[in-house]
Formats: structure tokens, sequence, C-alpha cells
């Protein structure tokens, strides 16, 4: 059976492979829309490429660019914020959202769309507006797959039992770049050493968040809000290889996990899916030739982003998506050289404390969470200074 | 709800190890019955603290004693063969069939029943009449629950899924003792090495299988009649930590894998479960503290008995109960010192290559298994002397 699929950011990383994904399925997907940021000639071959029938594009100044690119196509183009929205509300079975950061929060959320299925691969959907989100989700018949590689493979293991009988869901961390190093050489980390992914290609942002562990700890806020498991029955296990990316504890004492070669077309090709798995011709897992897998405790006094992350979860409210903001504001600063690594965490507390002080409620709408990203992102401003060298 | 509940072979490791798991659910389970083999004391202390109705000894001349041992219980008694088909076939809504060896083969069958749970140790139900006895449990609407480590962690794993999107359900091996010795020094080894299995505690006859890697063979051929996948989907593969249990290989890349600390009240409480899972106040697995776990792949040149196996289970009809017969009558010889250890593979290969020439059909019905069973085991005992030194 055909079903219609529409691709929220689909010139990003996620969005390429997802591309790959369904050229690999012809016959399983037709195309409706695709979004794209700012490249209006890489849009339009994607939407050529798949037979889109209409190519958005998020930057609005790109608009002319993406008609000429699609001229004689037949594919309607549109362009701005307007155009995506209407992209995101095309009728379609699945739609994949993969528009990265907060500016996926809006369009991700006019995708939820009832009955449909949402392949969901946007962090801030969830960390910064998690509870009103998965409302809306619940109250349309949305069905939200995770895209990420740890929470793909746990929402595959949780199907061996039931919520009620989980007793900790485990994701895990390669570690990142500096698993190894002692505190006093990770204090001197420069931008680039940090930036050094030992699996994943990522964007520089994202690999930042990997070096101080705040990546895991906001998977683990998008893991609550996803399988319904609060903050003690969640946790996070160092896994350098990369293979196994997520773990269910069950009550009897077994465990299920969920591994595959670290290749984003994987949970891609299972978030997609309908009933039956998508055929894919990729390398096989093959743990005989792997070896070896190791496991370790991860450190929470070398990475206190993953401590501060764990807080907010706890707190709830508000208190995700002041993390999500002070810290891009932090990692932000510390790629442009001006604070050093543990100034990342130091800033991140700081901005949560006095929130924390403030007693900020939670978003009960993706509008409430923009506001509120943007007032947290103007508190780690102004915060900044004191840890500026 | 309360279940009633049948242990045949209550006495045995798999069934002392049930037991423990009853007493600790209390309230789930009131047990109907509860056989053993020879142990009169034994069996009448279980059936005493399970507060069982009716308790069966196998050996006839037990009865006496079995009586005596429960006078003024309330519990009833009986001995021999009668008996313990008698326990199998009374009321229950789930039955534990741990007999081990074709002893078990028909009692176990004796314990389909409509509609009722079936909680299967004994591997003679599928190795030597895999396909009449599925076909039973079929028509009578048993639900069969695996209660061996591999094909529990399996029956967990392809939760995740449907059986026409696996590509390979791959069981583990620890190796046995054997794992890193030449083939020089292994052609050598006397029973007592044989018999030192490095992480389960089990009987002496299967620790050899587990040495030889007859055991894994068996274990494939289970999991082909449990699981409905043909040879070409069955693999195993060494992990001598005997954490992770089973592992699925879907199409689409993903893999779900089934771990535990290699304790049998995890399966057993997992087989025996309805539809949640039996919370069990054992150790959990910490991977951080094991630290790693290590694959290689089976050896089949130093241990051919895996090879043997799989030639069964891919020829299928008679073959395996073939094999089955052959190999406990060369482990028997090898176990009191007249072969050696690779004779127990010769002897196999040649008893199953003389029944293939016949061209020997499948057993149509258990008893049909056993017959074939006495005839292997004779041409098994015939053909020992060709190898005794």
């Amino acid at each position: 059976m055909t079903r219609s699929l529409t691709i929220l950011g689909a010139t990003g990383s996620i969005g390429r492979s997802t591309v790959e994904v369904v050229l690999s399925h012809r016959d399983e997907f037709r195309v409706e829309a695709v979004v794209g940021g700012r490249d209006a000639g890489a849009l339009a071959a994607t939407a050529r490429r798949l037979g889109a029938r209409f190519a958005a594009l998020a930057d609005e100044r790109g608009g002319a660019a993406l008609k000429d690119a699609l001229s004689g196509s037949g594919i309607a183009a549109g362009a701005g914020t307007g155009a995506v929205i209407e992209a995101a509300e095309r009728d379609a079975d699945v739609v994949l959202a993969a528009i990265s950061g907060t500016a996926g929060l809006r369009p991700t959320h006019a995708a939820l769309k009832p009955g449909r299925r949402l392949a969901l691969a946007n962090k801030e959907s969830l960390v910064c507006a998690g509870a009103a989100f998965m409302a809306d989700a619940r109250r349309l018949g949305v069905e939200i797959m995770p895209v990420d590689s740890e929470h793909n493979a746990l929402d595959q293991a949780l199907a061996a039992g039931r919520n009620g009988d989980v007793e900790t869901a485990i994701i895990t961390a390669t570690g990142g770049p500096f698993r190894t190093w002692p505190r006093e050489r990770i204090a001197k980390a420069s931008p680039q050493e940090a930036a050094a992914h030992p699996v994943w290609s990522m964007g520089n942002k994202i690999n930042i968040d990997s070096a101080t562990l705040m990546n895991k700890g906001l998977e683990l806020i998008e893991a609550h809000h996803l399988f319904d498991l609060e903050a003690e029955r969640l946790a996070v296990l160092v896994h350098p290889e990369a293979i196994v990316h997520g773990l269910v504890q069950w009550s009897d004492g077994a465990v299920t996990a969920g591994l595959a070669l670290p290749d984003m077309k994987v949970p891609i090709a299972n978030a997609l899916r309908h009933h039956e798995r998508l055929p894919m011709a990729l390398p096989r897992l093959d743990l005989a030739a792997i070896g070896r897998l190791t496991f370790e405790r991860p450190d929470e006094t070398r990475f206190p982003c993953l401590s501060l992350a764990k807080a907010a979860l706890r707190a709830g409210g508000a208190m995700p998506a002041v993390l999500n903001a002070a810290n891009e504001i932090a990692v932000g600063a510390f790629m442009a050289g001006s604070i050093g690594f543990y100034e990342i965490s130091e800033c991140v507390e700081n901005v949560c404390s006095t929130f924390a002080r403030r007693n900020v409620s939670g978003p009960a709408t993706v509008l409430d969470a923009l506001a509120l990203d943007q007032e947290a992102r103007e508190a780690a401003r102004r915060a900044l200074p004191a840890y500026t060298h």
C-alpha cells in the first residue's frame, strides 16, 4: 500500500537519509511535500527526485530561486513561514519532522493531524513543549514514532512488554570525545576538540552537546514524554561503540535491547514503516566481527550537564525549555571561543536557578514554549559576561 | 488473578527454580500437581511447600514412600507412568514441563490441553517430535512459552516485529570449556574437563553437549519449531559472558536482543507470566559493572556437532530425532571413558548417514518419535565399538 509522505527538513542530515530510504522504496511512498531551510537549489533537486507535489522553503528570500529551479516540473513552490506550515498541514499519511532547533517547533506541531503518523526527529518539540505537544498528539490520535536512534531502539524494545512493567529504560551515549580525558584537560578543551564526535557525523552544536553529555540529558527528557516514563525510570549508560542504542530493564529481571550499526537510515526506515518493516539493503550488524561491546557508568562530575538535565527533568514545568535555551546560548559562546567548556554548565546552572526561583510554570502551548525559549535565551545572554574570559 | 499451575519435573534443576519463583508469588499461583522422578522425599517436601493437590512420582517403586511422606497433608499421591500422565492432564491454567530427556515426551504431550499455557523446558518434545508436537499445540490452542534462556530471550525479542520480517534469529553459546582450546588438546579432553561448564550449572550430559556445541545445534532445532523459522534464518553466536541470550536481526537492519543475568528464574518467571511480568527480586543486570561483552563466530571445525545438528535441521523429518538419540549414546560412552571427544561427532555422523540413506520419514506422533528414538539408540550402540578404544 502506497502511503503519502511529507518531509519537513528534507535537505538536512536526517532529511537526506530519509530521501535515500524513500528512493529505495519508490512503491511504498508518494511524496506530498518537502520543506527546506535556505538552500533553494538543494530543495528543488530533492523535490524533483522524489516527485513531490509541493516544496516550501523557510527562507522567504529564496522563494523566487525555488520557483525558478522548479519551473516546468509541475511541483508547486512556496516560501516563508506560511508555506512551511502549509506543507506540514497538507494531507499526508506520514510526516517526518526533521527541522532542527526551535525553528521546528511550529511546523512540527502543525503536522499533528488526526490519525496521522509523525516520525519525529525534532528534539525541541518534546524538550521545550513536551507536555503540551504530547497532549495534542494524544487528543488527535497521532502515532509518534521516534527517529532518534536511542528512542527508536527503545520504542522497539518496549514492544516486549507493558509500560507498568518497565523498571528502567536506558539510553546509551558514546561518551563523546572527552570520555577518557581527566577534568583538568577537558576544562581547557577547544571547540574543535569538542566537536570531534567519535561515531556520528552531526552538526557542530549537537557534537558539542555530545561532548558535554547534555545531548543525553535532553534525550532523557524526550524519552520521558515519548514513553510516559518518569525520571526515576530513565537512565544513561556509556557505550563507546554505539551499537546498543537503548535497553529496557523489566520488572522480572529480563532486559530487551535495541541494536543497530550507527546509520540513521535504520531508525528512519523503522519510523516510516507501517506494520511491516521496510527491508533495507544496508550492511548487517555482525557482532562476531565487532568482537566486543563495552559499557561504563556516565561520570556526572566530569560531565555536569547530564546532572543538570536530570534535575530539569525531575523539576518539569518550564525547566527543560529553560535548560535547552540556556545551553544553546552557552554552547554558542563556547564555539565562539568566549567561554570555556565548564562555563557551559555553569551558565546553564545559573539560568536554571534564576528561573527555578521565579517558579515559572510550564508552557501550555507551543507558542508559550517559544516565548519561554526567548526569555531564557535572553537570561542566558545576560548571564554570559560573568563567564567570558 | 490466581492461576493454577502444574510442575512436571518439580525436583530437578528447572523445577527447583520454578518452586522458588512460585513461592515468591504465592498469591499468583495455586499449585495443582507436582511430578518428580525417583526422589519421593524431595517430591513430598515440594508438594507440601507448594500446597499442591496431587503429587506423582515417575518411579513406581517409590509410590509407598511418597504416600507415607504425604500422610496427613491432604495431598493425593500416585506413582508410575499413569500417575505422571494424570498429573499432566489435570486441570491447570499453566503447566511447566521440565522433565528432561525422552522420558519427558509423553507427559509433556499429555499436557497439551485446549487453551492452556505450556511453559516448555523439555527439549526432546521439539527436537524429536517437533512437527507433530507443534501441530497438536496449534490445533488445541496451546500457547507455548519457552523456558530455555535462549528461546525465552528470542520470544521476547520477537515481540518487536513480525515473523516475515525476521532475517535471522540468533542464539548465543558460551562456547563451553574448550572455546579457546586447539583441536589437538580438545581431542584428548577428559569427561571431567568437558563437564566443566563456564557459566551455567546443569546436569553432566548437558554440560558435555555444551562442550561439543551439540546443545546449540539442538536449540536451533527447537527454535525452528517454536518460532516457525527455517534453518536459513537461524544462527549461533559465541558469547562467553552469557548475558545476551538471543538476538533478532530484522529486515530493516535493526536488531532486538534479549539479555539477562544467567539465572534460570528470569526466563521461568517470564514463561509463567500471564500478560504482565512477574516482578522478581533478583540482582539486576548492570552492564557498566560487567564492563564488556564479547562475541565470536562458532568454529564448526573444532566443534563438528554444531554442523551435524544444522544438517539434521535442514534435512528435517527423522534426522533431528536420530541425531539426538545417537548423541545421547555417544555422550554416554564418552562420559564412561570408552570413546574420545571427537568420537562423539563421528558416531553421530555415522548413525545419521545410515538413517539418511534409508530415507526414514519423520515421526507423525509422539509414540512414533519414541520408537524412532529407540531405533536410533540401538543403531548408535551398534556403531560405537568402531570408536571404542
